[in-house]
């Protein structure tokens, strides 16, 4: 264990990947690791893309991929893979597209399998960030599919979150859900020579404008890119670097990264609430009274009362 | 409080009145009353009505007010009034028109403001509910607004949820939104006579197909409706109707009244195990230590466990 630390502190790729499968796996020994690299983490910037199916997520990670290592920039990627339990998974064809950047020195990409069927950020995935983080990345791209509770769970993690959408109307409607709406700091128009893109980037420039702008945040912007021709990318990394710049400048930042961590304590200490009360008595006395609750022999305000006394 | 009690399960609209009250603004006896009350709930259908601001719902409200009440029901409405902290609130137009089918007897219609600029339902609309099911409603309709958490709340405590769309593309992009999607039982396209309403609807229709029928659910529908010229409401309420006697006649609704009831439990347990952790001594802990845990001091995962083993 303290030769994992120490290697992943040295960013070594086979350390840094068993270190992952150690939080994936929610190993007995992963609060331990977490606990020593804690001290390293923080140098990292965490870059969050997200959006529906099919918007070109993994393209547009790709290029940002290879431009940030052009500049000289050590990468992590951690690409959530909504389908597959298996690694590479599903997606294979995303997966195939990004490992060209893959093979590339100083760039660490790996595929996690989310839980459920709604796809959505495990919570894991932050813990792997921090290992990222500790190897001593300077960029860490999070890329996942917007569904379901992801959204929010990237936004807990990242300091810029994009989100990618497309023209075609049945994906950008699904992807227009509130969720995307409230925690994109820069919205991406992929694909932006289709029918429809202008229609769609002008909508969302005049929601933007309804709402009141943000003290904590820099202005949301809206962008345009076509992912398989490289185009766009560049001036993306632009707004990404200026708001970065913007966050650090003005020790927003700071403030944006003690706001995470004080929900990933909330988390943390509720998890820990929650699995110490529903032990496996709670969690019979509570199966053994549903049905006396739902016949209205005990009312539920009385079993919440009584269960949390004892 | 045991008149409270005994006048509420009458009927009296005072006493109604009162009881709502009381749940709303969360006072000391609520939670007596409520125990008093549960066991005479449960006969009432509860009838969730959501959607995007502007999409008619007050008009649609309106209407299926009316023909219950021509059937000879007892109708409760709670409006929530996402805006507006007074009683009659910001939407005045709106309540207007309600107040309308409000003047006719066995009808009791009532506003209640959410806390927080997201609008929302707050949790007390449930125990609102509880109440004038228990004074012998046989339908509650609860109206809200579709934006942040409510939608989720709406589908906590509704046999059937309705979620009432516009052709306007603005509005039924932001009514798309994944968490509408997830939790209706009706789709109304309301102003279905506009341009655009085909086109909504039939993707709609196309998004539904592609999601798996669920086992304890009747199947999604969605229906046209012009609410200012009371079209289609009567075959908005055969539908309600028909997915009434489909959960009645399966056992379904049972079912789903008992997860609604473990939910509540869940969360009325958590909130009291949140409450009771993070009393003063605690919080004031956490705060001064999100400093030293920003800087590495400490990390969150120690912290954690120091703080829940006290």
């Amino acid at each position: 264990m303290k030769d994992l630390a120490e290697n992943i502190l040295l960013g070594d790729k086979r350390a840094i990947s068993k270190g992952i499968s150690l939080v994936e796996n929610e190993e007995k020994y992963s609060s331990e690791l977490l606990k020593k690299i804690y001290p390293f983490t923080g140098k990292a910037y965490r870059i969050g893309i997200t959006g529906p199916p099919g918007a070109g997520k993994s393209t547009i990670t790709n290029c940002l991929i290879k431009l940030l290592f052009d500049k000289g920039y050590k990468i992590g990627v951690i690409a959530v893979d909504p389908t597959s339990p298996f690694s590479g998974g599903a997606l294979l064809g995303d997966r195939v597209r990004m490992s060209e950047s893959g093979l590339l020195k100083d760039v660490y990409i790996r595929s996690m399998a989310t839980r459920g069927s709604l796809g959505g950020l495990c919570k894991n995935v932050i813990e792997a960030c921090d290992v990222l983080d500790a190897s001593g990345k300077d960029f860490i791209l999070i890329e996942t599919v917007g569904v379901g509770q992801s959204e929010l769970d990237i936004a807990q993690t990242a300091d810029t979150t994009i989100v990618v959408l497309v023209p075609e109307s049945g994906d950008s409607v699904q992807a227009m859900k509130a969720g995307l709406m409230e925690i994109a700091d820069i919205f991406v128009m992929n694909k932006s020579d289709r029918d429809g893109a202008d229609l769609i980037v002008s909508t969302l420039i005049n929601i933007l404008h309804l709402k009141a702008p943000s003290e904590n945040k820099p202005d949301i912007k809206v962008l345009k890119t076509i992912g398989t021709k490289n185009e766009g990318i560049e001036e993306l990394l632009i707004e990404i670097l200026s708001q970065k710049t913007y966050l650090e400048n003005t020790g927003l930042l700071k403030t944006l990264r003690k706001e995470h961590l004080k929900r990933k304590i909330l988390d943390l200490v509720n998890n820990k609430l929650h699995t110490t009360f529903w032990n496996d008595e709670n969690r019979a006395i509570l199966f053994k009274s549903i049905d006396l609750i739902s016949e209205k022999k005990i009312d539920p305000w009385t079993f919440s009362e009584e269960i949390t006394k004892k």
